[in-house]
């Protein structure tokens, strides 16, 4: 018998600040950081890797909470564990006085996130197989006993579920097929952070479609007129076939934000995505509405299922960006993607930030090959950073994600990076008071 | 001139989990924690205090949320904190690193709001008067420059607020005599916690009759026969011409609330509180079409003011039950009171907990000074336990809250109350290992 020995949870930051490496109108200085979690066996050769990501400050607080919710996996059997996925979820998601502090949303889920995300990487490791393919191959009931139906009944019943994904079996290994040849299709966002210069912007635009991309994002929102000239420059760039998105992170108010994106339907982007809170479902639906024909997207910081349930019920967005750090991973996604086809959205999973195109590679091919079957409309974001630090980094050729083959959901980074970027005691930070002391003031101010 | 010195916060837990006190179909065992915030300056004399609610674990995560929060406030003077309460509070909300662990929401906003209780008990400290009265004879425009109006302009501008609240000035002194007089109306969940035997369930329903309430509530949602013979022996107890409220603390699905509570609705309740997820708007406008006449009333576990906004534009919800240690203070807290009045909604806030009447009763107050100017169809929750540890207790008197007169926002605990409370480290709770072990037993489990 083979038990989980030890949870280590490591507050791992990378100074992504210092390079403005994901600026944005909301997000001006982030340190792109993970709240990472290493489940430990007795087998020396196994252990299941997750975390979620933050930008920074109270990443630390993650990292607590992250320790508290695995505290229960110490001693159990991993047999145990990943032969019951849904009841290793319901168990750390039961303790009802932990609930009061969201219910499902803010640090506790998010380390809810890391922690399961840790359990399925170790599930998939077990199995040999990567994360895309235990799901594609998992006994339909087996699946859907895994996933966190509470609260959706309305939307989506245990029935349903079940129907969705099994009328996909049959032709489940033809896609598999596809996405060996094909890869899954993405887009890129490392040209159009809002603290680049015009002329990276240019620089990086132009790449990205020699690249093979064919879809630009950019960040706006901070002052429309720049937003034009910034607009007008990808267009000169990447022409009117390739598709340009914009993102404004939230920073504006639902009269501002359809005023604004109106400003900028000349440009004709594809999505205005984040336009004002993440949690204004009924804002998202009356900004739909004054957009159009430019679609609406969000759900990067989408808290939970229940959220995404409704952007679909008020017919709010025209595509779903789940994140999976932020859901509590594979038990609350699979979800949000059933109910998704339900209301024929296209999830087109956020990533970025620190490990997010490893893991979503392996959403976006479950989705393809087991609920949606189709890339049709679809689109997933890939951003250019940090992949030196993980195993098994995702691989992106001629705009599409490689089909991921290594065993686990590519969630294991490198003891050293791990060991340099920890903070406040790894040999970065350690080494860099300066940086660090400039943190904390920004922190304090 | 003064300074604030230091803030210290405290991981305070009253054992209440030991007599089933609050106990209810989700939350079986709480221990009623606060994360407990003092901003000490270098006079003696004065100092804030102030906190947010928890049910035990995690209470830690909380308390390390609301220190990092508050840092910024060490070292500043005090006339400039309280002399800019809306900038003080953006200061603190503006940290883009720790947004992203929210926004506004869970652990974050909790510490958020702990820390700015405290902020405003100060500032009503200083002023020599209980908060309701500094709100109240606070210049309109000043006190809507307090409040945080981010997401809310689709509903209601800066303007409207300041003419909301302008339209009441003339008359609020009359209100604070009939409040002297009359005190704020309040019924008792004291009653009806879910782990209370069928006769104590009818002592303490006939007591609170006795003691002039006109409203009892009880805990539904566990079993549905208990609930039936529960809901007859109330009735039985105070008759039909008092209130019997339910609460189901969020354990049902849409379609399940709307089956239960109609099962219950031979008892005329006057409404059925926190039927679903309380972040599900569209599924509580389901419910409230579903169950009427029965009214459907949310808010204990509303995260911010853009859920509220959404639950008054879905006309989701009869009652507003906001909490004040989850919503960011007065700075978050007044603007939800101005859309529920647009909307037409009464606020009947939250409370309970571990002074959560203590803070209401401002709230209250200046409800009727100030926004809706009347108490018609408007009860405030009062539980009565835990009082005992604060210096200025709630008074409540023929069911009624009598209007509190001493300078603050009746948020102080006596210092010895938090030396023993003090988790794991006061006198209580490091004398009694064998519950200090239990409890971290069931967080394991």
């Amino acid at each position: 018998m083979t038990r989980i020995t030890s949870v280590d949870v490591t507050d791992v930051r990378f100074p992504t600040s210092l390079s403005m490496d994901g600026s944005d109108a909301m997000n001006k200085d982030g340190d792109y950081s993970a709240t990472y979690v290493v489940l430990r066996t007795d087998d020396p050769r196994l252990a299941g890797y997750g975390f979620t990501f933050t930008i920074g400050r109270g990443n630390d607080i993650c990292t607590l909470a992250a320790r508290q919710r695995a505290e229960p996996l110490v001693g159990r059997d991993v047999a145990g564990v990943v032969g019951d996925l849904g009841g290793t979820y319901r168990d750390l998601a039961a303790d009802s006085q932990m609930r009061w502090l969201g219910p499902d949303k803010g640090v506790e889920h998010l380390a809810m996130a890391a922690v399961m995300n840790a359990v399925w990487d170790l599930a998939a490791r077990l199995a040999g197989k990567p994360l895309w393919r235990l799901l594609s191959e998992m006994d339909t009931e087996d699946l859907v006993d895994t996933l966190d139906l509470t609260y959706l009944s309305d939307v989506l019943t245990r029935q349903e579920a079940v129907d969705m994904l099994a009328e996909t079996v049959p032709t489940r290994s033809a896609r598999i097929a596809d996405m060996d040849r094909t890869g899954y299709p993405c887009y890129t966002t490392s040209a159009g952070w809002l603290g680049y210069s015009d002329d990276k912007l240019r620089e990086l635009a132009a790449l990205a479609i020699t690249n093979g991309y064919r879809h630009v994002k950019l960040k706006v929102g901070a002052n429309l007129a720049d937003d034009i000239r910034r607009c007008t420059i990808a267009r000169e760039v990447i022409g009117w076939d390739a598709h340009l998105m914009i993102d404004a992170n939230q920073v504006w108010d639902v009269p501002e934000a359809i005023e604004w994106v109106n400003a900028l339907a000349q440009f004709k982007p594809l999505w205005i995505e984040e336009p004002t809170s993440p949690d204004d479902v009924l804002g998202h639906a009356a900004v739909r509405k004054a957009v159009a024909p430019i679609g609406v997207a969000t759900g990067e910081h989408g808290m939970n299922r229940v959220l995404f349930k409704q952007l679909f019920q008020a017919e709010a967005i025209d595509y779903c960006q789940l994140d999976s750090a932020r859901l509590a991973s594979i038990n609350e996604i699979i979800p949000v993607y059933l109910m998704a086809k339900k209301f024929g959205v296209p999830v087109c999973p956020h990533a970025g930030g620190v490990g997010l195109c490893e893991l979503v590679q392996h959403l976006s091919v479950f989705d393809y090959v087991a609920v949606a079957g189709t890339t049709e409309n679809r689109v997933t974001e890939f951003v250019d950073h940090l992949h030196e630090h993980f195993t098994d980094p995702c691989v992106v050729e001629s705009g599409a994600y490689v089909l991921p083959t290594k065993p686990g959901y590519s969630a294991q980074m490198f003891a050293a990076s791990v060991a340099e970027y920890a903070y406040p005691d790894g040999a970065y930070w350690s080494t860099r008071h300066p940086h660090a002391v400039v943190v904390s003031e920004a922190g304090v101010g």
